[in-house]
């Protein structure tokens, strides 16, 4: 290990190298810009702090930021989601990291610490955490700082909030509002990882469950779909109507959390607020039902709550928790709590976060060719990039789509002509 | 027949009337707001044109305006989609209505400066041809326009190509931008509708049968849902590479015009754009394609190449057409490319019309409620009327959704708490 | 009309022979059949009696066992179901006809009795009213007859009992129980054309409505399918628990009546028993709730239970009828009671019925062939006949696939080779 | 460990116990079994022999039948599909168990001949591996044999060709074709398994990626349903022409091997039969094509000559082969061709296996009862045990389901009642 690094062991890295590469098959889109940056060198000599989840998708992208000529540090944005080897592997392609999967909180804050320790000029967030730690510990080094983007609907929701109190800094691209990103990566990567990680958990039969699905934005709607498609009878909640509304529409049944709290088999929390499966659903849920988060932070399931309820706990198998309630059922808590598919499995399958991460590297090199040109706030991903980045992508996967004639151009930028 | 009006037999009236309330069963959120209106009278003495298509959907629309005290005058938006029974009905309930099933296109624009006689304060619009022909033909009216709503996306766009003209002089509402509209009328009900149109005039079996979907927009969404939902095997083509790619996500195959002609059995085009469907690809389809249009106008397949290239043509049914080619090949187009659903089955559900209609209501009693507080301009339905919606068409069907707590709010609109 | 026919209309004919010449664009494995027909006459100077749905496509299996050499009278299967256009043509193509729609209980059976003069070789029924009255009313023509074929599940449950007691006096072929006639005729025939014909009678949107398959044999498993492809929250009833089992693990809410009474939106039926949905059920249904029979007989729903609990009834639209309840409650019955893919749509599809109608065909002929050596009883289309009209439907679709080895075969049928 | 068994390592019992308890969670039915089994004592002093893939699921069996009185011992029904920690469980549990995961072939079958020391009076298997061998290396113990079932397609295929050759000694109970089995553990089992496995292995994005599947059998079935409800293109290769247009008109791509194999992503093969993916197909496969096998022998795909073929081999990461092709292109193999769910997966969710041993446990049960009165031969499981499996389960999952009324049943049982 690098004096530079803090990881759990070096020896992981030829493993992990070997996954890295198997993650970077199905990431083409970023290898096509990593390949651009070798030759450009846009970061040359540019210091980047990235917190992102450290998986194998994520060294993918930190190889092509190195190849690009940053100057790179990456620390964790979770305890639980870390995949060693990856983290050992990035030690050893001489990019320092700080990650361990499992670490406590005290670590977890300590290692974005690291992170910041270089002074960076463009910071990579998933969650926000690295964002708010500088602008709350280390605000002297915000007037370096170039600019930043962020990878989910937390983050983002976060950054608004802080734009809205005037307490942003400096610009930040919302990666996440990317079409090719939240499209894609919050629906497709969502869906399929979160059942993935459940299912490594628990092997249940999805068939015939009830599966509840609280929350209907895009990572719920993927959600929604893959646990129908694996033949789930599927239970939204909902507070936004148009998004219920929609649920409806798809076929699914729609109803308040303490009327799904009595008849559901799996839930699964995807809403970014807090304490969404609450002590009085506990108290009501049948004897057997398994509980997991795939929202960011591990807060939407009250925890505390549970722990506080609950006569005993027992850690039955990896990532399952079996809380004994005092009248005898027993429920059962997966990751503690923490995104179930970071923790249980692997994460995002390579090919969605291929775009993801191709946003992230579009983005960065937008950021420091427009440098003091953008005041602080939130900002969306250029269109032209984002179009692109599906262009390239469609183009790995060898499909040709059509292209508008100049006559259909003009027709629809014209309004003469009716019926 | 009032001489107020323009129909094709007063006599189906009765039969218009029973229609109208059967469609009305389906509509509770416009129900409810005919309510509030009759008491209100938000409309009490102005002057509405509205140029829609003539369904019992639409005449429960007309009545809410005229409950509301409008002087309503209607036309239709398309030669084909005329229910003559519903136009009779609503002759019989006092509203004026000039529009006549297979009338030409003589006609049709006659009908339309009829209902520009009255010399309107709002303009209901589904397609714009009333604003277009408003904004060349009869200018010396335009002063007197409070605003007007645009119902479909192809009208949309034709709006904002005025707007970035400098041609469009007063403030259109976008009905179609609502998420209560476009969400659900133009992927539910143009899903539904679409094949529903086209089953009645061919009785197709759907299982097994390669269906192209031409356009992978909100229309197409819900089209190649419904197609695959019947067992189709769906193949889409795009343009817009994020749509493509989603398409391709979806499970769907993915390919040029070109590439799909050559192997569809049945072809929908719901673009917005012309000649999607064009002369090379009349060259090469297989003997027996069927091809119908769901977009607003009847240009998106080139009929009149179509027409040079045939060497005969009869009419096998009603809404199927055989056109015979040089060589052998016999192709049929359904509806002569207008509007399937309309001019082969009775248009969209009236539940999803009644969110679609509900926006146009409430739209319009907000313009005048804000009369001469908006400029020229394509404008957005505002959020919390769509919201409102949505809301009241959830209550309508029984669905109790949840609320955020005061802490969830809370939570949502801070940034300092994170992992 | 001839004076051998009874039908409705003779001038009908024209447009009976282009809908027929439509349909039989989608019956090539029947053409092919008819082509060798013509050649072989298998049924030269062979009486045939076929009693079935008056449709386009029975049109296309009528011409081709005449044009095998058969003496052919037809009459209808069901009073609502018959195509007066069809039969119209039928009757001009020299083929008798007895079949007029909406025709009262006593014409259809007198229509069955004319049906008998012939004294028929082979019978061709659906639903075994033919058999049954030549077994009850014209037991003398019985030593006569060389076999016959029965096309339907409810058929097949009555020649069965038939056989239990002992009453059947020929062989019948089921047709029914071919793979390539109840695995795509009832599964997506019926799945498609009875969504199709509620959607004609009524207009209504399936997507996000509580639909209720009450039966989940093949018909319900097509009309389940078919109901949740259109966005329907489907519930399923069954007395089997096998199959209840299947529809769980399909994903489906499975219930007992009574509940899903309760809270449906639109109930079909497909059981073949009587009174599946009965007196309770309607005293607890929504306002506004909506029934439909896809089964064979009228008997499903108990409808003069129905008539004897309203307060009033009236006929809203063709195929509404709407039965006001004592309390107010307005429940609405399509079609009588009818099979309403029949009554208010066009049938099944020619596709699917080109498989069913090719086991007709062929079920007949190995009837002839056979003469004599069969006793009395219910026999299964030989195996290679089924597989061979599926091999025919694949070319026919342009679908090639691939056939076992030598060396595969061979491994097929051994055992010495293991782990 | 006790010298009877001979097992990995002993030290996993106490989490092969968690995790059996775990999975008996999700085994209701075999678990109210075996409490009737503990009072009952139906196998008091009965040997059996079972060669099972010894997992927690297969554990809940053999707790099930030893509580029942059985003298019983376990040997794995394949090289790679043990767990175990299972396995350490059993022996725990006094029963003596023969398996460890990766043995070779010669441990393998050393494994059978040890479990047939016990003298069995009842066999159970999965495959027929356990019933060769007792056919032809211990032919002197099949006098003493009872009874046997067997679990699995293959193995009946298998037992099937014995009885045809005459060469099957004694009666054996096809588990297998009990509708509670097949229906539910070979479509809904293999289908989620099957994907979880490749999942688990290479991560993969289902959506989007071409997924061949060899076979459209019940396995198949599952297998096309769920890679569709992963968001997977489907196509599907069969050599059967009713299965093949049944996948047609399930609105998958249907196509010979040859073609298929330029196209996939990800194939998986389902067959039953051998070398279906095979040298001219590894010849033009895409570079980066996967391949796993979910059918019962690593015999599905020809390794043999891929190994001949190949310019290299390398082990990527856990049960992922890289085969480098002579023009550069890779092709992945997974598990070794073994069946993928349990190599690189835990199996069948207990819920599926819950009803397949319920059936496994009822029949030999039926066995004993029925002692000396079946002749040598393969009988289905009796249809009154199948039902009250899929009774018992719908009451384990909270499901009530309607009964015929007396009218009914007669009605169903008459065949006088027509139109």
């Amino acid at each position: 290990m690098s004096p530079k690094s803090d990881i759990k062991d070096a020896g992981l890295a030829a493993a992990g190298k070997e996954r890295i590469a198997w993650a970077g098959r199905e990431m083409p889109v970023l290898k096509l810009i990593a390949e651009r940056f070798e030759k450009e060198q846009p970061f040359k000599g540019v210091r980047i702090a990235a917190c992102l989840h450290v998986t194998t998708e994520t060294a993918n992208l930190a190889l092509t930021l190195k190849a690009g000529g940053a100057d790179l540090i990456l620390c964790g944005s979770n305890p639980l989601s870390t995949q060693d080897d990856a983290a050992a592997a990035l030690d050893a392609y001489g990019i320092p990291t700080h990650a361990i999967k499992g670490e406590d909180d005290a670590t977890y804050y300590k290692h974005i610490m690291s992170a910041l320790e270089v002074q960076p000029q463009l910071t990579v967030d998933d969650g926000a955490d690295l964002v708010t730690t500088l602008h709350t510990k280390r605000t002297e080094l915000l007037s370096g700082v170039i600019g930043g983007t962020e990878e989910t609907t937390t983050g983002v929701i976060r950054l608004q909030a802080m734009a809205a109190d005037g307490a942003l800094k400096y610009p930040i691209i919302a990666v996440n509002d990317a079409k090719t990103k939240h499209l894609f990566d919050n629906r497709y990567g969502t869906g399929q990882s979160t059942l993935d990680g459940i299912t490594r958990a628990t092997n249940v039969l999805w068939a015939g469950k009830k599966a509840v699905v609280v929350g209907y934005g895009w990572c719920g709607h993927g959600l929604a779909l893959r646990a129908s498609g694996m033949g789930s009878h599927v239970i939204v909640v909902e507070v936004d109507p148009v998004r219920a509304l929609e649920a409806v529409m798809d076929g699914f049944a729609v109803m308040p959390m303490e009327d799904a709290a009595r008849i559901g088999d799996i839930f699964v929390t995807v809403t970014g607020d807090k304490n969404v499966i609450d002590a009085n659903d506990f108290a009501v849920m049948k004897n057997g039902a398994i509980m997991a988060n795939s929202g960011h932070f591990n807060s939407e399931i009250n925890i505390p709550a549970l722990e506080t309820m609950a006569a005993g706990k027992r850690t039955l198998k990896p990532y399952v928790e079996e809380y004994l309630m005092p009248d005898g059922r027993k429920l059962y808590l997966l990751g503690e709590g923490r995104l179930i598919n970071l923790a249980a499995a692997e994460g995002h399958p390579a090919s969605v976060m291929d775009m993801s991460f191709a946003n992230q590297a579009l983005g960065l090199e937008y950021l420091v060719k427009n440098r003091g040109q953008l005041s602080a706030g939130v900002y969306p991903v250029p269109a032209d990039l984002d179009d692109n980045v599906a262009a390239l992508k469609l183009t790995s996967l060898g499909v040709t789509i059509d292209t508008l004639t100049e006559e259909q151009k003009e027709y629809l930028s014209s309004w003469q002509e009716g019926t």
